[in-house]
């Protein structure tokens, strides 16, 4: 039976669960043969035949790996990212693909080879409440797309956690607060299920709820080209948080909220019924329909990581594609931009004015980080060089 | 017993409805003397001893009415109220009391008789969810406030609604769409629970549903003094549509959906756990509290009357004063200046730069209304001579 052999970069909180999630053989025809993480205790543990890197390129180049998962601090993804698709070897990386467009751009510019597999660790597509929405969406069930809402305020983080690493939630360190971290997830399956808005207008609070430099609580107005409008709102500072999408058609509405999908299917279209219903207050009668969640699936990082050894082995198609990662980093960077610009910012994004506004603000920054004593080297080494250029 | 001789100024669909009520005696110590309008085939099938009047200052002018009702279309309720006041007769207007603020301001400015009793018809007001709602933000049970978000879409109307009245939804004969029609009850109810914000930026539909000339759909977004930020929605185009209200402060979030009231309770202060957790990824413990509404009332219009009599007669302090009726329209106003100019607004909105512009729109208005089957001169005809000056 063929494996493959996978090298992880970053074995800090989420890197280390993915190592012992395939070292406990999670993932048939994966097989751990190699870790780097620029903090050499983290490297301890592994089985004898696990190589151990303090360099995440000395990984890369390691005869011993076929593929390569990127697991380090936002801005190294992008120049991980790189040498990995460079070196010719597969590569899976984590939420978000880059911490800016231009980034991502230059990423995804170096997937020229398509035999080598590029995968992104969207981990909430499978999830199969928001598979069938899409699904629902796609098939047209939904009908022309009118509005969507998304709050997703249930991100709360304590000031301990911010404390916790001198890189998290500043410019220099992780490039963004709540949108670039806690929200890829959400940002993308928005776009996955909704397609790409035409425009943004948001209102970020930076430092809003906590001592940090980056934002911590938005609000985004978006218009699609089809003239429907959305709404998404996070926070990291709110409590209880909210998660609640809902999207409205032609055909009603449906609710994911509580793990259930809950369908208010109009009988007739809405416009028809507008424009056709001789009465002044009638409405169109709605069925609520309980919707059972797509068949199968739902493994969160176990279901990527099988689906990207398929592509690679079976060449099955990804259900995330790294190349898709851009869309959730477009719309993280519009929502700040639109917030900091105090304007509407029209999509596609330009990613170069993006990338020039994110290096002023680290070159501006005068954020003094409190002592943290959870902070390790570690946590620094690997994306302070790596700043956008 | 005393009671009090009213008439009603306005008897279409809203005022019939009041005038039946109060005939039907729904109303102790209040006694419905006489009706106005236009068209005079409305003033059929009143009492004899009722008072019938094709003029509305001539009702305001009978020695036999001592409170006057006005439910005209919107344009009149400012100068049929600013007549009513300096007869000094008592006065109850509907919603809105008038199309701008400006107009609000004048019709405020007439009540200089304080023994004259001037309430406004926010017949939502003693909904007992709502007044709890406001109880536990007043009475700091729900904290600073963080964030609110009304999505009240369920105002769905059909295309023949809006043909129905030659004057319906066109900056001359109406000055306004969902907000000013539909929505002053929800406006009215966010400000008397929440306050009013410093900051409107919002986003309207101009006939984006329905062939129309004024706003269908609308996305608000909100500021408070505290920085508290607020999102409302509203749309007559959507089915079926939502009515959802939430308010997030530092000790938790109050929930109003499908009739029921739910305040998920942190078990501490938010802002003193975020800042004191020890934990990274730890939350406050929430509470789920099923909130009884608040004991009696809930009388809707009926309670309104028996509050503006109770006023009148006991010296009663009023529900809703008119007064505060100006802050929906200064709303309602803000949000539509805020999407036509593109810009945030500031409050206290400019009044007189929004009557200038609302002017503009009538002026520039080339809309042409559908053959409407249900128009009446009547319709017209209180509303179209007292635009704003």
């Amino acid at each position: 039976m063929k494996e493959v052999r996978v090298g992880i970069i970053g074995v800090g909180g989420m890197g280390s669960a993915h190592a012992h999630s395939i070292l406990r053989g999670d993932v048939p025809r994966m097989k751990l043969t190699a870790v780097a993480d620029a903090a050499a205790e983290k490297l301890t543990g592994y089985p004898d035949d696990v190589e151990c890197y303090t360099d995440g390129n000395a990984l890369i180049a390691s005869d011993k790996v076929d593929a390569v998962v990127v697991a380090t601090p936002h801005y190294s993804h992008t120049t991980l990212g790189i040498a990995t698709l460079e070196a010719g070897k597969h590569l899976m990386v984590e939420k978000p693909i880059s911490v800016h467009k231009a980034d991502a751009e230059r990423l995804i510019a170096a997937h020229k080879d398509k035999s080598v597999v590029f995968g992104a660790m969207f981990c909430l597509r499978p999830d199969l409440h928001y598979g069938k929405l899409r699904q629902l969406v796609q098939n047209g069930e939904i009908g022309e797309l009118v509005r969507v809402n998304w709050i997703v305020t249930n991100w709360f983080r304590s000031q301990r956690y911010y404390d916790s690493g001198g890189w998290r939630a500043t410019w220099k360190g992780e490039g963004g607060g709540v949108l670039l971290n806690q929200c890829p997830h959400n940002l993308d399956l928005l776009q996955w299920i909704c397609g790409m808005p035409v425009a943004v207008r948001a209102f970020c609070g930076i430092g809003k709820r906590h001592n940090i430099e980056v934002e911590d609580e938005v609000t985004a107005y978006l218009e699609y080209a089809n003239g429907a409008t959305g709404v998404f709102i996070t926070a990291t500072g709110e409590a209880p948080g909210v998660n609640r999408l809902e999207i409205c058609g032609d055909r009603g509405r449906i609710l994911i909220e509580d793990g259930r999908v809950v369908f208010y299917r109009t009988e007739v279209s809405v416009e028809k019924f507008k424009n056709e219903s001789p009465a002044m207050f009638g409405r169109p009668e709605v069925w609520t329909v309980e919707i059972p969640p797509a068949p199968g699936g739902g493994g969160q990082h176990t279901e990527i990581f099988i689906n990207f050894i398929d592509a690679i082995l079976d060449k099955a198609p990804l259900i995330a594609p790294g190349v898709e990662g851009i869309h959730s980093v477009e719309l993280a960077n519009a929502m700040l931009y639109s917030s900091m610009t105090e304007s509407t910012i029209e999509l596609p994004l330009d990613s170069a004015a993006f990338a020039a506004h994110l290096q002023q603000l680290i070159k501006n920054s005068a954020f003094v980080k409190a002592a943290s004593s959870g902070a390790t080297p570690a946590d620094l080494g690997s994306s302070f060089n790596t700043n956008p250029a």
